[in-house]
């Protein structure tokens, strides 16, 4: 399969906080920001393997700052690498101020999707060809992130991540 | 502040996946179980300081298995430990066949929330004592996690993280 | 069939009231309240036959208590009698404030569902074999309760509702 | 204050059933139609008063049709009697065939609105005058649905419901 | 196929303006009315033609009057002409002062529907007979805006639109 | 004020089309169009104003392709040009077939909004300079269809819409 660029699945979802997605400090909830952040990950993810695609994992997602009832918020989505059949998909979510229109990161995060056919089934996906910068560096700590997910949940032994073990033995 | 246990905050949250839920492939979108156990996650969080709460981080989450439109979720939360303004709270999602009622485990998610006052400032909630074995352990493995969080957002150094930095070099 | 106990089909929804769901005094709408007891009603009759369930009707519900915004509710249902294709779910629904934490009966609700197959024949359910007092007690005023249905549908008539019968001529 | 007729608050609300309205059996939801029903019956309620009205109760309502996807809906609202500072709502509900545009009844329901000022007081509302046969019919009849109301809440005595009581010891 | 009567078709949809259809200054979005109206001369449309129809086009909406949050909308909609396969909708907004009961035109809008069969092929609808004279006027009107629509599509030459001529060279 | 460009206001709204929205043939209903092309026109009237920003008409809609159920849909937004308190947003609606990919314009539309304060009262917005090709063919047409509203709403006389004249006398 030829490899595809992070730019060809760049996904930008740019919608306002409405009053039925507020909590009691007039602020979007964060379960309305994980729904939103999901549909463009999985239309990104879509883009790349051009399968149906299904969340298989939300990485460590931080709510740095609140953003308020009227903002306009975009998600930008694209992928970071790809593995076999799965897709990492690095989310960069900004919020313009409605009056001053300044335009501030509201916070990062990370999805993994997987494709797979009418059945189910995974499938294999195009591989991931970085090119800028931040793109290179995305998807060199997509490895890391890989090897974590997989000592957390059991599938790898600690000492066998060499990435992650390098970061803790420093 | 008087202690709590993890019962006091359990918040049930049992509901069905409705076709307006769901992916192509007829499943309930990944998303939408974000919101849920956002909504699920922020009442346990209530419960145990009494306070307005906020999302401040998901930690990892897996969708290990799909949860067929039709399926009952069960959504249950409460809190795994209680730091000085925020608290881990634990979800374990089950899901029920419609015809066979069997229930099963869907997954595991983790989130933390901070307790805040009327403008928005973080406030002190009680500490957590745990009582199971299942909790005890939850609480122990919440300090690991949090050091784990501290480590990625940049804001501990690896080799501070004592619980962490034992995992990996055993 | 093996008799069932109410507590096998016991349902627990809890869920805010969002900002969608208000009226002009800023209290949850009746409607909204209906719809989720009809959810939490259906899973209830669902877990008691294992079939699909649908509304047949809903009895005299009262709402006593209005539900501010931000409040938690907790809608919490239950087979209080079966008959042979039918179910009569009673349900209890809690508020909490938001907070005090106080929890109050904000009402009580009575909803009967039939089972049907999957072109939608009414088919046999369990019978329901009550266990606490409170149980016991709704079970036989539901018996009552379907006379007054059926008395009030002209498909019974006065004179043969021994039970409501006794209840107007003392 | 001038009576009213029940034209003056008669109220129409035409709908479709849309795909995420619908259970397993792709039929309208009975919850969804109990939350259409109280909306129709709140604006018609408020139409008799002029007020800001809450749900105060539902009446035996009994779904007798089911309603499928893409089915047209109309519910009729209007005041059948006025009391103090509650009025009985009767709806007669409708649903046409998609393709034979056939326009059949799906069922009846009662509900009963209280008017209220800014604070949520109780507030008189104008009596109603029936014209039609009809109308007649159902104001009479809703002051024995009133006391049959007060018996089961237990704020009547059974053999002071002397409307009621007439109707089971013939 | 038998001409039928603007009023065989009439379309009436009253509803509330929810908190989750509100903009920044607590009056209903363009975008929901938009939509209502849409379903609103859908079924009318399909009311017309007995067949399954889509949207087609919406001619110019003037938004002339912001409708608060807490008002109650009438949509109002009939077939004003039907041509071979299509059908213009005309529309009435009303809405209602929640505390005066004054009743208001909100704004006026045309949209066109297309019959068509299951696969999506566009079938012949029944011809329109106007009764008053307010129907006579919009059925006549009708002709000069499918002109303009053609013209503005590039479909016709506005030397062709013999009606739409004599407007501008009067 | 300063001119802006019509890249400055230029929005994207990226998403799927879900199972509540939409018809019969499982397309996606014209009235959800319309409501997300509002949304999306309502960020780009901000983005070029700074202002509260009201919907004051929606032009001329054509409905060309149906949008089925699972594509991703993207609403692109910009003014086209701006008068002295309102401007005219041009809507290019494209969609990517969700197997192959393949991306096709669905229709395009043009909506008009007004700038306004906190009271409501419209307040000046800054003129626009268009800078390429498609945006000065776009911003000319903009006067064009400004004389036909006028015409059309009685508040122009058909004589003096002078480039609308000319198109129709040639």
């Amino acid at each position: 399969m030829r490899a595809k660029t992070p730019s060809e699945s760049r996904t930008i979802m740019t919608d306002m906080v409405l009053p039925s997605e507020t909590n009691p400090l007039n602020n979007l909830f964060g379960g309305e920001l994980l729904a939103r952040m999901d549909r463009a990950a999985s239309i990104a993810a879509r883009r790349h393997s051009r399968r149906i695609t299904v969340t298989a994992s939300v990485n460590h997602v931080a709510f740095n700052r609140s953003v308020p009832l009227g903002s306009v918020v975009t998600v930008e989505a694209s992928i970071s690498r790809a593995f076999r059949t799965s897709m990492e998909v690095f989310l960069d979510i900004w919020m313009e101020d409605r009056i001053t229109g300044e335009r501030t990161k509201a916070n990062e995060a990370i999805y993994t999707f997987v494709a797979v056919d009418e059945t189910g089934t995974p499938t294999e996906v195009p591989p991931l060809m970085p090119e800028t910068d931040l793109e290179k560096e995305r998807f060199a700590a997509a490895l890391r992130r890989k090897q974590l997910s997989l000592v957390l949940a059991g599938k790898m032994k600690p000492n066998e991540a060499t990435e992650l073990r390098a970061l803790f033995m420093d």
